[in-house]
């Protein structure tokens, strides 16, 4: 089954435009694409005409060529005989965006079991239902949200995948916006009654070279495929990242309802997803950390390197003592220790830094160097650290408020690990002025968050890199 | 000791401005609060002149009238003569910004005795050393950080009490802002010679009428005062928050450092808050959900009974299948429950919906009303969700971007809340577009947070609270 066509279609043709609700899911789809993305689209509605100045086609007969994509969106019962259609003209691709299938049980159970047979017998790569379709940028986007009322983020190489269209648009596309990163292509799986999240993965990860890092959100595997996923994941050159949702009693029956799936035990799961090199996020913001971490270290200037960080012996560098002891007590949340530092370090750090820090500053590990540091002293320490070969990374913690601190600290401290190697990641409080900062540090690919927490789970990210690196060598 | 002096003096006076370094702390204060504040400032500089255009004096008796507040940043070794010189001159506050005491251990511990017995002979309230001093707006600023490189919160009723300076500008400061709260009085309390947190508790919940809740961030209590701090709490009519640092063993031996104090035992200290009655957030994420809470229950129109959730029986109410699941699996993490709806429930709530998102929607916890849903339907259900006694709270997942709901959704809500009374706390997802949406709930008291973890931190709060409020009543 070729699922190309899903996302990189030469043309596409809409169902269910209706004249009289500019609201309804397959008017906002036609007219996005019409409109605001690059594939070539057209519109069937039974009575003809045109909406918004388009033209309509009464049938598929009647439209100048065969498109290579078909989107539905139309009461359940009516889809099949467009399926059937798919497979009269040899149209490869369709996706499938209405409800009342599998996930109401009884009837739509029976409706998406004929849709099954249908699609297999003609090789439809059919996604959905019960879905939001693609986004798959500039060309084609069935996301049937207006796109003024959401956020789509830019083109970048992180390919998403998820079983809940909220979750994609919220999660997802709110948040990639925000952490500065983009998508090669979005898809919503829906009830997958044809393709599923295995075959997604082997495609992106063997056929799509846009593609990096592939992102699922899932409620469950697709109970008979899960192994050979956990396969694909393991010989991907890709890094593979689950963020599964319904792990809780009351979640499971929730995910039973509304995508129709059966979730596995938890302890069992997250075991073989390690084995298997899969990145599991516990959280929603570790989800984001881990993605923004991978999209960095996927960049070609590598900003360190990343194979350091085998254990996760962390320095911490701060210029206040709160935000020292706060990222200390999270080190030992996620299982990573601070370094000691030898009487004699302490004292040649001490030697480094400007007279008067130096009389208050302390140098036990977190290093907190007060409201009296300036650029050079952060350097001078970062400098310093990264020599030391115990140290595998340095969590650097800057107030950019302390008034000796310029607004270069960024492009400096981007210059020392860019010439160090040795892995930095940054905390720096979002206020939108100390924008430039950040912008220096990012432009240079060194990792920069805005809560002590992500800097930590960032560390905690570099180290499961590692190992999968390690594994993926030896092989 | 009054400290009355401390945050609302007639007038004060700096000591250690540079004529050299613009950026020094005493040159920043001074000229802050010339220009930015309500407080009649007056310089001191041993050689006189003027800074900016603003006249200095040479020595403390040139001054016109005998100010109410010294602010020192001075080397720590000449401290000591001008607190002598506050004694002499009956000035009864003095916040010392100097570090160089006890948090460097040796001369400067000795140092740090010195000035305590210098203040406590003369019953002078002094603040630090080490420490950022009080910003009590409108009237002054002593914190050290030129005010264009930080954003300060507006006027409220939270008052703010830090061990570490970095975290009440960074952790409360930067984020006041973005939860849209506001501080009576912030202050930054140092190696705490001698005013310490419970003294600063006894002052704004006794003497402090513009303060409503009081926040702090503690290292550790000092040690022989502990007792009476839980006391305190216990009885204050204003909630009580502690967020603590320095639990883990690094992180314990970093606040020995900066700010020369033992921490205790973790969860001896859990145990002793929560029978004083102290809310005590985890994590930083936590913390600002609670003191949003708060703020929001100390304005004088509650939107809602806010004793109601004992047990933290919710149900959940969504437009996105995984958004419902997410937050059903974060009920458990926060040890709350998502209750059982009867299926006589579940048929009267599918009636009340549109007939699209009734072929679709499902009714179990929590529910999904699809994209499929209007503003009426979330309407309808939370109304009819108010009205079963079992559910103490009501978590309403909103996603702007669904088709049919307009920007009239946050009204809506807030009206129905605003008749039913029943405890309700929104997720919105959070982009600049959403703001009128937001801002509506927000006017009308109800919390809207943005993310659904936030959003169920907000249950747990509120069932805190009820168990407070019912000690409290009883007593």
């Amino acid at each position: 089954m070729d699922l190309e066509k899903l996302f990189k279609p030469k043309s596409m043709v809409v169902v269910g435009i209706s004249k009289s609700n500019p609201l309804s899911p397959g008017r906002i789809i036609f007219i996005k694409n019409v409109f605001e993305m690059q594939v070539e689209v057209f519109g069937i509605h039974p009575k003809g005409g045109e909406i918004e100045g388009v033209e309509l086609f009464t049938r598929l007969e009647d439209l100048p060529k065969v498109p290579e994509l078909m989107v539905l969106a139309i009461p359940a019962k009516s889809t099949l005989e467009y399926v059937e259609q798919c497979a009269e003209y040899n149209i490869p691709g369709c996706i499938i965006i209405s409800g009342g299938f599998a996930e109401i049980g009884g009837e739509g159970k029976k409706h998406q079991e004929k849709l099954r047979k249908i699609a297999m017998e003609n090789d439809i790569a059919v996604l959905g239902p019960n879905c939001i379709g693609v986004y798959s940028p500039p060309l084609l986007d069935t996301i049937f949200m207006p796109t003024e009322r959401i956020t789509r983020p830019p083109k970048g190489s992180v390919a998403l995948i998820s079983q809940s269209g909220g979750v994609l648009v919220d999660q997802f596309f709110h948040k990639f916006n925000q952490i500065n990163i983009g998508v090669s292509t979005a898809v919503s799986i829906g009830n997958r009654a044809v393709v599923d999240e295995t075959m997604l993965l082997e495609y992106f990860s063997t056929k799509d070279k846009e593609t990096s890092n592939i992102a699922f959100y899932l409620e469950a595997f697709n109970p008979s495929k899960s192994r050979k996923f956990l396969q694909l994941a393991k010989e991907s050159e890709d890094d593979v990242i689950v963020y599964f949702g319904g792990m809780t009693e009351k979640g499971k029956k929730a995910t039973q309802s509304h995508t129709a799936s059966l979730s596995g035990n938890e302890k069992i799961l997250q075991a073989a997803l390690e084995q298997y090199l899969i990145i599991q996020p516990l959280t929603e913001l570790e989800l984001l950390t881990d993605l923004k971490l991978l999209d960095i270290l996927s960049h070609k200037k590598k900003p360190f390197d990343p194979h350091l960080v085998m254990e996760g012996k962390v320095a911490i560098l701060s210029l206040s003592g709160g935000h020292g002891v706060i990222c200390a007590d999270l080190l030992k949340n996620y299982s990573l220790t601070a370094v000691d530092f030898t009487q004699e370090e302490k004292l040649e750090m001490r030697d480094l830094v400007n007279p008067v820090a130096r009389g208050i500053a302390t140098f036990e590990n977190p290093i907190d160097l007060t409201g009296s540091a300036k650029d050079e002293d952060l350097e001078n320490i970062i400098k310093y650290l990264s020599k030391i070969d115990r140290i595998e990374c340095i969590i650097v913690l800057i107030l950019p408020y302390t008034p000796s601190i310029t607004f270069q600290i960024g492009r400096r401290i981007a210059n020392t690990v860019t010439m160090s190697k040795k892995p930095v990641i940054c905390f720096i409080p979002y206020i939108p002025k100390y924008g430039s900062i950040i912008e220096s540090l990012e432009l240079s690919n060194i990792p920069v968050f805005h809560s002590i927490e992500e800097a930590v789970q960032g560390v905690l990210m570099l180290k499961k890199k590692t190992k999968i690196m390690n594994i993926k060598r030896t092989k």
